[in-house]
C-alpha cells in the first residue's frame, strides 16, 4: 500500500486515514510513490498507479494546441470544465477505498463542482463550502451534482468553515496530497506531447497544479524521461498575492490597492501549502507574475478570438505568458485550466464590457 | 484534390466551389473519399486525411466511459461543448481553402457556438442565424466568438432565413458535406477502443452524426477493420418527429400533442439530407425512438446523479438508449452530444424543476 509522507519530518501516514497533515509537524503531506523502473520500460502511461484509480469521468488527455510562440493545454476540456477534474478523481478515490461516507471541500467554485460530480459518481455525499459572490453559474453546478452548497462571505471563510465541519471527513483540495497527486500526468502529457518547450506558466491560488506538475517534473527526471525541471512561473491575481511576498515579482495591469473581480478562481489568501510552493519556485522560476483585471479582460477578449472559451482566471495565465515570452527564447505552455462555458451564458459586469464591449 | 459526389446522379463537384448540393438532381453531397488501403497499413489514426485538416482546437478523441449496460461518449468534452465542433473544424477548413470570407450558418445553438468559434479561429468572419427562445448562454457564447448573431422566431425560420442571405458562403452543416466528414472519427473512435457494444443510439435533428457514423462505419467495412455496420438507432424529440413519418417508431413519454422544450437542439424540422438518412437508417435499425419532456428531465437528473454534467438533448439519447437496451444483448453506445455547462449556469424552466426540484 502506498502512505503519505511527511517531507519534513519522514513520518509516514496510512492514506487510509483521514489525515492529509503531519500528526507530527502539521506540513501537509505528499504521496510516496516508489517508481520502479523495470515496470515502466514499455512506456509510462501515467504517474498514477492504476491501483489507486477507483472513479473516472474521463478526466486528463487535453488537447494541446499551437498557438504560435505558445502550447495551449486546454484543461478546460475536462469532464466538469476543469483542471480540477484530475485532483477530484484521486481524492474521490481516496475516499472509496477508506469508505468515507460524507467528504467537505471548500473552493471558489470549480474544486467544488469537480468534487460534487466525482463524489455522486461514486455514491459519496458531498458538501462544499463556497463564497457567496462566486460565480452563480458554478453555484448552481456544484447544486446540480447533488450536493450540499453552503454560502459564506469570502473564500477564505469558506475554508475556515469546512475546516471546522465535523458532519464528514474534510478532503480540501488545498492540503489533500491526493488531489496534487492527480496533477502529475499534466507533466507526462507535455512531455509525451513531442513538442518542445522552454517554461509552463501555472496559475497559483492554493497551488495544487503547480505542485503537482513539480512532482511530476521530478518523478520524470528520476526516471530518466526529462533530464530537468523546466522552468515552472507562477502566477497570482491582484490583490491576492501570497507568495509575491516571498520572491521577486512582476505586476501588470496591477491598480493601486486593486483587488481583482475576473479572476474568481485566485482569491484564496488561506495557503496551507505556501511554503512548499515557495521553496519550490525559488528553484524553478526567476520571479512570481502578479495579473490585473484590465489585462485579464483584454487577454479573455484575444482567447475568445482565437475560439478558446476559456473563464477569467485562465485569461490571467495567458496575460503572464505574454509577460514570460518576452524572458525566454523558447516556447511557453499555457494551461487554459477554466470553461467559460460555466461563465459566460450569464451576464456578468465586468467581464462584458470586455467580451460585448459597451461603456 | 478530393471531389465532392451526387450518390443520386454520380455528377462531381469541386469542394472550392461555393456548392453543397448536386446542381443538376438538387441532392446534397457528399465527400468522395478514396481510402487506399496501402496508406493504412501502419494503423488508422483517422479517417479523415490530414490535409483537409487546415484549422483545429483539439477537437475529437473524446473520453468513452462504462456504465453498466451503457458506453458514454463524451462528446461534450469538444472545444466548444458539443460535437458539432468535428463537423465545423472541416466545414471551416473547406472556407479556408476555398478562400471564403464570410460564412453564414443556421443553427439551435451548438453548430452555431461551433461555427463561430472555428471561424474566430480561422480569421473568416461568421453570421449565425438561431431561434431566439434557444438558451441565451448559446446566444451569447455565438457573440463571444465575435460572431454576427441573427435571432429569428423558430429553428426553421432561421434556416430559411440563413438561405436567403447573400452577403457570405452558406456553409449550413444542415447541407455540408465537410460537417458529416468531420463525425467519421466518432465511428473509428469506438472500434478502436477496443469496447465491445450491440448498437448505437444516435440524436437526429439535421441528421450530421447519423449520415457521419453511417459513413465511417461504411468506410471501416471497406477498409476490412469492421465486418459490418452496427445497429444504428435514430432519436427524435416529442414534437419534431420527421424520420418516424417514413419508419415504424416507438415514442416514450410524448404527450399527446406535447411539443418539447427540453430538447432544443432537436427542434429542426426542414431537414434537406431527410431522405437519405431514412434510407441508411432502414438498413441498420429497426425502430426510431421519439422522447418526450418528462423522460428527459429525469434522464438529466439522472446523468448529472452519475457525474456528467451534459445538456437536456444529450439526456434524451441516454433516454432513449433505455428503451433501446431492453431490445438487445449487448452493450449500447450513448453519445453525450451537448455540454450542460453551457445550460445549467443560467435558471431556466422546466428544466430546473429537474434538476433542483420544487413545485
Amino acid at each position: 500500500m502506498y502512505k503519505l509522507k511527511c517531507l519534513k519530518c519522514g513520518r509516514e501516514v496510512s492514506p487510509l486515514s483521514t489525515s492529509s497533515v503531519c500528526p507530527e509537524c502539521h506540513e501537509p503531506l505528499f504521496l510516496d510513490i516508489s517508481l520502479d523502473k523495470a515496470t515502466t520500460r514499455e512506456g509510462v502511461s501515467s504517474l498514477v498507479p492504476e491501483e489507486l484509480k477507483k472513479v473516472t469521468l474521463g478526466e486528463g488527455r487535453t488537447p494541446l494546441i499551437d498557438q504560435g510562440r505558445f502550447l495551449f493545454k486546454l484543461e478546460f476540456l475536462n469532464p466538469t470544465g476543469s483542471f480540477k477534474d484530475r485532483g477530484a478523481a484521486l481524492t474521490i478515490s481516496r475516499a472509496l477505498m477508506a469508505g468515507w461516507k460524507t467528504v467537505i471541500e471548500d473552493s471558489s467554485g470549480n474544486a467544488g463542482i469537480a468534487t460534487a460530480a466525482y463524489s455522486a459518481r461514486a455514491g459519496i455525499k458531498a458538501k462544499i463550502y463556497a463564497p457567496a459572490d462566486a460565480p452563480q453559474g458554478k453555484l448552481r453546478l456544484i447544486r446540480a451534482f447533488g450536493a450540499e452548497l453552503e454560502t459564506v462571505k469570502t473564500r477564505d471563510d469558506a475554508h475556515r468553515a469546512a475546516l471546522e465541519d465535523r458532519s464528514g471527513v474534510y478532503i480540501g483540495h488545498v492540503v489533500e496530497p491526493f488531489f496534487i497527486e492527480g496533477m502529475k500526468d499534466i507533466a507526462l502529457e507535455l512531455v509525451y506531447s513531442g513538442k518542445k518547450f522552454e517554461a509552463v506558466v501555472v496559475p497559483v491560488a492554493s497551488g495544487t497544479m503547480f505542485l503537482g506538475l513539480y512532482k511530476g517534473f521530478e518523478e520524470l527526471v528520476k526516471l530518466g524521461i526529462v533530464s530537468e525541471i523546466p522552468t515552472l512561473v507562477p502566477v497570482e491575481a491582484c490583490g491576492y498575492a501570497k507568495l509575491s511576498h516571498h520572491l521577486k515579482k512582476v505586476s501588470i495591469a496591477c491598480e493601486e490597492g486593486g483587488k481583482s473581480l475576473l479572476a474568481d478562481a485566485l482569491r484564496l489568501t488561506i495557503v496551507p501549502r505556501l511554503h512548499q510552493i515557495t521553496e519550490r519556485v525559488k528553484k524553478v522560476s526567476p520571479y512570481v507574475v502578479i495579473v490585473g483585471d484590465d489585462c485579464i479582460g483584454k487577454a479573455v477578449r484575444e482567447l475568445y478570438s482565437m475560439g478558446l472559451p476559456v473563464e477569467p482566471s485562465s485569461a490571467a495565465v495567458y496575460a503572464a505568458a505574454k509577460y514570460v515570452a518576452k524572458d525566454f527564447g523558447g516556447r511557453v505552455v499555457v494551461p487554459l485550466t477554466g470553461n467559460g462555458l460555466k461563465y459566460v451564458p450569464t451576464p456578468s459586469e465586468p467581464l462584458d464590457r470586455y467580451l460585448y464591449g459597451g461603456p
